[in-house]
């Protein structure tokens, strides 16, 4: 472990001359946006601790997305929401975004379990808004698209 | 709040027909990518528990860059490190690395104070090695790239 921070560091101040474009041996790679495909127009918090500070200091709630890339409901969620204009520009105007794919240290952010795909909400005054939830009983705060005809209000 | 939190759901529920492209009024945003700059090659972690996750399952040392847009020494160093080929290499193949905007909760990573640019490393075993250090007494973790010419050997 030293030995490697080292020789970077080493490297680091001495910069050596090999300028260049570094391409990894398993081919280029396609940069990772911090969208992940949730919305490539929205600004994206990095973090929670950056989504809280957005959200306290612009005076606007935090949407927290929980989700995996292998997680099937997780992607047809993303789909519907990127997909939508509706949805994309409130979220721009009116929210702080944050889409994370591990957990955070905030219990607070897992009422009722660590599920994906999980939406929870954050108030400006930093409270977690436990009683904002979809319509699962048992999945307190898993959301689905539905299509309008399979879809009846209650 | 709960109003605004609601409009999102309810067309989430309901997706409503308003499909295709959303661009915001101040024009089209370019997505932020997870390397802000810093290589775009490597595979970055989003936030810090993704990074020691990654780092104890992978069994390599994690590098945390905390840096800001509007940093000059930040920005020299993210220019040095991002162009240096060997350093990206030795990164993509021996490290985990993340780079941070804002602060995390673990006291660890600011042994000396939360200034940037700042390298910390964190060890498989998820400890902080603060005793890995750069060349100013003052501010420890701070480096700053030097041509081969200024910089002599001690």
């Amino acid at each position: 472990m030293i030995k490697a921070a080292l020789s970077v560091l080493l490297v680091l101040v001495a910069i050596s001359s090999a300028f260049g474009k570094y391409i990894p041996k398993t081919g280029k790679r396609i940069p990772q946006t911090l969208s992940r495909g949730w919305g490539d127009q929205l600004i994206w918090a990095q973090t929670y601790e950056e989504g809280l500070y957005w959200s306290r200091s612009k005076n606007k709630p935090l949407m927290v997305i929980f989700h995996l890339p292998d997680c099937p409901h997780s992607q047809s969620l993303k789909k519907a929401m990127a997909d939508d204009v509706e949805i994309q520009r409130t979220l721009d105007e009116e929210f702080i975004v944050l889409n994370l794919m591990y957990e955070t240290t905030d219990k607070h952010l897992s009422p009722d379990g660590q599920y994906v795909p999980r939406i929870l909400f954050v108030d400006p005054s930093m409270t977690v808004r436990a009683d904002i939830s979809g319509r699962y009983s048992n999945r307190l705060y898993a959301y689905e698209p539905l299509t309008s005809s399979s879809w009846s209000p209650t």
